[in-house]
């Protein structure tokens, strides 16, 4: 199947978190297929885990730099074409860097790099390599975003005034990257984090998805960051003020320390005509209000959303995100149950049956005046 | 890569809706390969299905009767092992038996057929067939749904009394399978849908949450159906009152002619120590009610959830199901960028350099007493 | 003060709970002046309730029949005008007869009586009566429930052709009368309550607002109620499956097991062009969902909300109800201040002044280039 | 009856908002009575205004000062006790010291006065005045404002780490000041609304409730205000960085332009072991989130709530703040029926024959199992 783009992965082994959201991503739509990866730092993990993934044994390679030049030496229709990258920020730019040096794209995870000289040589080095980079800012990806986007283009709430931004968290609440959780300790190290602790790992987020749904340019901020917790080398908490070029002004607030939050990432636009709302918690679901009549709230799939919604939705109105995963759970199970056998959640030919006489005698009742009957006993064969 | 189960699709051509849902769901965890298809009733269209999902022409069928005879004549490492069905209800009969007469397994969308005693076929067949039989009830695989039925089964509820389920759209709420809307269109033809209109397409679905998540078996129904919308031949609204094994009473409450509402799935579940509530449009959350004490909001992922729950999710906590099509937007439209080229809503080099700069602009301004500092100008160069 | 309305009620001494809310809400715009009563069967216990009431000692009588006998024989200028009778129901009726053959008006909580037959005989002697005979529903005061009224009466749902009402509570799942709760103990109690249990405690009221909001008259019904706490000899659970008049058909969900429920009265109303949703526990939301557009939400005081709603508001738009009791809340604890003295959670004038600080600091600090400035401190004179 | 404060008024004549609010405000709990006032600057309104509220014409005053003087002579049993101050804010301050001067107590609306040296000045008289001072910032009334304050101060969030308030509202993001709406205009007028526009309006209650709940002083903050609609004199939005007495930052928000918003006044208060969040827009409801375990809803009057909000409830858990207002417009129309006749939206025969009918018809239905019975037509006698 040419069809596919072929993607090497740097970082995204065992253990790791992001990794794997972006490999399930890739599968989604069929668009995308793994060919090789340098999956860790430590070449037997790497090994391990390019093995689980049914990455041949050739392919998994030690370090990025022996993938890319193995790579290079493939031919054109076998080789890897983009390379994603996974692994803590330090090495976003030099993987980068021999993915361009060796003419092949690149999809980063955020924060581009450790620092803005880094990327302003990671810039540089792009300009004449003729490769594509992209960067996954994934909440730019939810259809109710592109919805508000598109709103406010076309100019529906008037001159944009306000913007109030917020990505909370709690889960570094306590010094945990003290106690080996490792996800917390490479993101509070600056060797590895970079500059920015909060900032960089969701602030940065905020900030873009304010840019990305408003196409404003954030000119000047005021920073108040915070390393709440004792010890702690880099911000876990700030507020940002900032000032947009058509003059509207913006609160920015994010924060790991605040107890209880989940991946509270809230975006809320006032112009001088109406507003919109966007929670990720609940992220199908935004609210346009004017300056007159009722609130309304747009979902996805809905009546009254536009064509770039529709573009990033999979399933029609009414099933939530999420729906897939579900679906997806009893493929999983169904899978196992194949190739493992054992016991299963996936409804099988008792619940099957239970269904159509469900189906059946509520007819048979409804017909007959509402009369109670029971569902018909013993309904499966022995062995189900 | 050995470790897929390889199946094959019956139905899901173009224009279906919940053939192309089981295609992303199978390729969620990498567990299922498509390796061939009898894609639709229009040998034509079949082919260019499976021509544009990558199968090989070879494996493009016209039928599904050919489907079968010719991949039992495959190696086994080549052949199907699964058949898939997407069809109309009243085709699921003929697929799965022809299915199990080659001996091959069969994951199959619901209801498992249009009519109990095809469903009492069915299980007569699969009993001395050797093959799995698994059901599609999707809502079945949130995490929410595992939660609430493990602490359900541990007896957190006490003895349960009292089950409301409810299911309401609002999609067929006017006569749109006159107007040539497929979906509609074969649901309401008892010819393809079988003896339930509603009930078959949803309220069996609110009949299978309510048994599978309580452990509970109806054992008597009354029900009032309703065919509100003039001239359908099948229900398209209606409530079922439920008794259940041990007691405990029950309303069940479908409709497709529930004008605003999206798939309104919902299900409580009263015990005489403590209550469940969980919603479909917001599938994450579970609300917890105890006879003292405040209401408790489960979240998946969250804190006091339990293995049932976690082995159902893909991302930690707070990242809502959703995040992973978001990711996948991105990928899919950095793949179509790759391969065709044009503009793309990807955010790349010059998002990561305002990204970097808000970072690092923002750790400057807040070690220079939140002094106002502008983010570096004409940040990208010329093109991105 | 000539133009309150002078009543004496019935009922309502210490201990009770809706008495207490029938004079707050009589008192509330200043209409109703509380002049006498007949406060409990305890006479000791009625006195005393209506001196902390402030009612004259001449005017708390033994018994509602001491009360019409001496009220009558008072000049008109000073003698009650309408009887507020909030005992338990089987009350109801002696005592609005009473009322009627003095010629008093009548406001009654509901249920009207404990029987139909009390009930018509109820009506057949207010026919001749020439007072005026009102019945307590209270949900059918709230603005929004007039909002939905007033919609479904100017025909903006369509033909209605669905409506589901529900009301849950949890508060009698464990058998709590038999432990001496007054208010349950009562209500179950068939020589108090009469034949309905939970049916004529909330499922009434359930009843009552469907008919009224929707203009709709019930006319044949199937009902399936239960006792679900062995030993209870009236129904504390139940469904009633219901026909309208125009053909509409309707599910009423009553019940007081459904433990962690509160009051969980929910009305919609679906129509072949839209439909309506309403829940207590938020009562100043409604939702409007066309069968085309966005879901609309209206509020209480809200943009696109008309003038029936606006006669039954109090504060505007945006404050919630309950907006009124806050602020009472101040008065209460301020006047307990005046008369007896003491700590109190009134803001005083430390509040005063570190509000004013505030305001001018934030001027000031906002005017000088949002430098940090510190609150003046030691605001308060020594004694606030 | 002598246990109610009397009360003269200033301000809150005819059109005024706030005004009717105190009234209803000190009429719930039956503890105060307005026995005088000076309702308005214009003379002729100030006693139309009197006599609508039942104040008699020898009580109602041309001004302030001639109110004081006058009711200082009146015999102590007569006298007003207490002057509620309701002006715009410039007439705060000599409102209130025309009351210390001759020993009445002050209840004032918020903010306390016009300036900080004027709020020093009042702050100064008050100390040798040997009267009570009071200042109604009614979101401190909320049950669950109490709640949250007590739980913080028990220490259940641990040491408070970050505060983040918001008052944000839409109704002045057009220049509806210029078109005669009087709130407005006052508001935004320097001479009668002080240093602070929407600060001292809105912004002044986001920083009492702050402090009000959590026991912590602000020590320094650093201001961001802006007057969005171009020619205020005033600020009509902003943002306030905090900085607590016990390190604690906190943000907080207040903007008057924020097209669509009501009165989104929200309160977020996270410690080291758990956090708070509350909503004026849903008042019953406050979230508490550990660092463990789900989170937890408490409700008014609901389980796990303790004295402090019980202190300030008038209903029983479940039933919404709000309740009494819809219950008072009954009383409301109840009341002029009585008083002028005509149309009532108030329940009566009709409404109390069909509720039992409903009641025992459903009784009547289910025992004959389940079977459909019509309601008794044609209840009523035909006038109701």
């Amino acid at each position: 199947m040419t069809h596919r783009v072929r993607y090497g992965m740097v970082g995204g082994g065992e253990g790791a978190f992001i990794g794997a959201v972006h490999r399930m991503a890739a599968r989604l739509d069929d668009g995308w297929e793994l060919v090789c990866g340098a999956f860790s730092a430590d070449a037997i993990k790497a090994r391990r885990s390019g093995a689980a993934l049914g990455v041949p044994a050739g392919r998994c390679y030690d370090n990025f730099t022996a993938m890319m030049a193995h790579e290079a030496l493939l031919p054109t229709a076998q080789r890897m074409q983009c390379v994603v990258i996974v692994t803590p920020n330090h090495l976003h730019l030099p993987v980068a860097l021999a993915a361009f040096q060796h003419g092949f794209h690149v999809l980063s995870d955020k924060p581009a790099t450790a620092s803005l000289s880094e990327c302003r040589e990671l810039a540089a080095r792009l300009r004449h390599s003729g490769v594509h980079y992209g960067l996954t800012h994934a909440y730019s990806g939810y259809p109710m975003i592109r919805e508000a986007r598109a709103r406010i283009a076309r100019g529906e709430l008037g001159a944009v005034r306000k913007i109030l931004v917020e990505y909370t968290q709690g889960w570094l609440a306590l010094p945990i990257e003290r106690d080996g959780q490792k996800q917390a300790a490479w993101r509070l190290d600056p060797a590895q984090a970079g500059v920015g602790g909060c900032m960089g790992d969701i602030g940065v987020h905020a900030f873009q998805l304010a840019e990305f749904t408003t196409g404003l340019a954030v000119q000047e901020l005021s920073a108040h960051l915070h390393s709440v917790v004792p010890g702690r080398k880099l911000d876990d908490d700030g507020t940002v003020l900032l000032r947009f070029g058509n003059g509207a002004s913006g609160v920015l607030v994010a924060s790991q320390i605040c107890v209880g939050d989940e991946n509270n990432l809230r975006l809320r636009v006032y112009g001088d005509q109406a507003s919109l709302d966007w929670q990720q918690m609940e992220p199908n679901s935004l609210w346009l209000r004017g300056i007159d009549g009722p609130a309304q709230l747009l979902r996805t799939g809905g009546a009254g959303t536009g064509p770039e919604a529709a573009a990033a939705q999979r399933v029609p109105g009414g099933h939530p995100e999420g729906y897939i995963e579900a679906f997806a759970n009893l493929y999983r199970e169904f899978g196992q149950l194949l190739q493992h056998g054992g016991v299963t959640s996936v409804p099988g030919i008792e619940t099957a049956l239970r269904g159509m006489a469900f189906v059946e005698t509520a007819v048979a009742s409804s017909a007959a005046g509402n009369q109670w009957l029971p569902l018909p006993a013993c309904l499966a064969p022995a062995s189900d």
